[in-house]
């Protein structure tokens, strides 16, 4: 009988199947076990959390439970299913020893000391070894189809700001400016903000994580904007600032220094650059106007199913850019009780170059309200 | 010099400590570390993330970097404060070698097996143990600051509710309800949904965990909401459904079957009963009326800092209710191709036996728009 096209593994999931499938034979790994949400939606589809997969060189079995019966036979029909009674560790130790497996693998980074434990002992005489991060790697390098998400969700973030632009005015408090940006994020597909939206007013800018709170906005004061929307599991992450009238002349005069150290870091990334190298394009110019100090975190990160994924575009990392990469880039400079400015795009690595995902515009004039 | 007020440790964090630190002494550890957002939160009030806290009898020691050095010496001025350049893992690894410690011990659910693997190797000499989840176990049970906190979120939670339930209209898509509520929320004081808010339409409510999307409320329909509030880091969760017009006969039934299920399981909450008893209260009325099939989840949850935390109200748990628990009360009969119907509460467990902390009214005729 003609498998029915609903049952068929989407073309995209396949690619990824092989990609994970070809590292596991690399390293002779007859399983590979994933029990983070978002590795396990990355590897098969299955939007349902609290469940485990396991690749292997035929098959994909899935763990989960009741909650999710529906779900997996409307998602992933391809799945061999596993719906648990008890714990999702006993459960996945049960399919190891239904398969006989001789071994299991595990990435490092996913699996908590008390799960290695739990599995090391109910799994038996299957062994748990752990593995190469073959996921985090294949992660990185984003597919045709994860790149129209998050250009997505880069758009209803850019969107939503313009929307929310609009109606800000002075005496408004921070938070309720960040439940408006959050609310027309969510109005354009948004299933929730990507990270804590940052609205900062004023001196509570200077604190690079600071959280929206009760300030008001009150007449020449800048407004500094951290957020990101999520959309289809992927998130999008930007910062921009925003002055009320005017713009105080020491944010003048550092707007200027974080844009164009933001701007020679982008035209330095290509495949082959390293992190620390591209991190240091910025890092020289801020250190040169005199404002090394005053810029403590590093450039930016990947982006992708998780707000911080890799690569870390540090200072800390020799690594080299890959195409398919999406990376921050978020130089800032901080100056307790004035305030802070940092400007973010959402840059993807291309196979000569770079290409910028975002395009608000940075313009200091513009950005008066 | 006479200590500055904001400088002393405030009284709930001391008694945090103290309880912490008689735990670690009758384990004989010398010091103990916190690595999950909400765990260093709970121990020191500090709100940044990707941060470290280390425990000891005399002294607590939090690894940060500088992102959140304003707020540390604002939030935290008592803590040693350690900023990292490098590593997380690396930096902790430095403060055991300086302080000398011989050992250093952890929570074997907090922490990653690569985390494990990198602090065993740079610590040195110090060695890392397993320890007991003092941590997970103090969270259990609430203290009076923890308790106001837990209930402003699940008052932002229900009067958004109320707002959001004036607002609804046939045509309408469950995002654009699901937007709505969250917006309400946020504009009472929510920094965040507690969780993925759940709006679902119809026979989307047999999916216990449905997305909402884009299925339009019609007229007829039943709505499930499942939906919580984030106050202070605190999280709220509450399910409840209504009706446009009228209620479905099928869905008539087995509320009332689910409605009596959570009455019947809320009387028997109190201090030594068992977690699996509990459940067994709702599960019996359940399986009497022939649904038993169709409620496969536990009875609920430990709610606090994170949305699913200990203790586990399940079949599966033999452990018995402690007084200052909150737990969420939610039964719930599943239809594929129908629908279905979940009521919860979230009720605190006294000295004596139990105090139902939401108080939306779980009336039928109340239900219907």
């Amino acid at each position: 009988m003609a498998r029915k096209k609903s049952d068929a593994i989407p073309e995209w999931i396949k690619a990824r199947l092989t990609a994970a499938r070809a590292e596991m034979a690399k390293s002779d790994l007859p399983a590979y076990l994933l029990t983070r949400h978002m590795d396990t939606f990355y590897m098969t589809g299955f939007t349902g959390e609290d469940s485990a997969v396991i690749v292997m060189p035929r098959a994909v079995h899935l763990v989960s439970d009741s909650r999710f019966d529906e779900a997996i036979d409307a998602e992933v029909p391809w799945v061999k299913k596993h719906l648990r009674k008890g714990l999702l560790v006993d459960e996945i130790a049960n399919v190891c020893r239904k398969l006989k497996l001789e071994r299991i693998a595990i990435q490092a980074d996913d699996v908590s000391v008390q799960m290695l434990t739990a599995l090391r002992k109910s799994a038996k005489p299957t062994r748990t070894v752990t593995a190469p991060p073959i996921v985090n790697r294949l992660r990185m390098a984003k597919d045709p189809t994860e790149l129209k998400t998050l250009c997505k969700a880069i758009t209803v973030a850019q969107d939503a700001f313009l929307a929310t632009r609009k109606s800000i005015r002075v005496g408004q408090t921070e938070e309720e400016v960040a439940a408006r940006l959050e609310y027309e994020m969510r109005k354009r597909g948004s299933t929730c903000a990507a990270f804590g939206t940052m609205v900062a007013v004023g001196a509570n800018a200077s604190h690079p994580h600071a959280h929206a709170g009760k300030r008001k906005i009150t007449r020449g004061c800048a407004i500094l904007f951290d957020w990101g929307a999520t959309v289809g599991f992927y998130r999008s992450d930007l910062t921009r600032c925003l002055f009320m009238g005017r713009i105080p002349s020491r944010i003048r005069e550092i707007y200027k220094v974080v844009l164009d150290a933001q701007l020679a870091a982008i035209e330095a990334i290509r495949p082959g650059a390293r992190m620390c190298d591209v991190d240091g394009v910025a890092r020289k110019l801020i250190t040169r106007a005199g404002y090394g100090k005053q810029f403590g975190h590093g450039l930016g990160h990947g982006l992708g199913l998780d707000v911080h994924e890799a690569p870390s575009l540090s200072w800390r990392s020799n690594d080299a850019l890959e195409p398919g990469s999406v990376v921050t880039v978020e130089p800032g400079i901080y100056l307790p009780g004035v305030g802070g400015v940092r400007i973010e795009d959402d840059v993807l690595v291309t196979s000569s170059g770079h290409r910028i995902l975002s395009d608000l515009t940075k313009d200091l004039r513009s950005a008066v309200l």
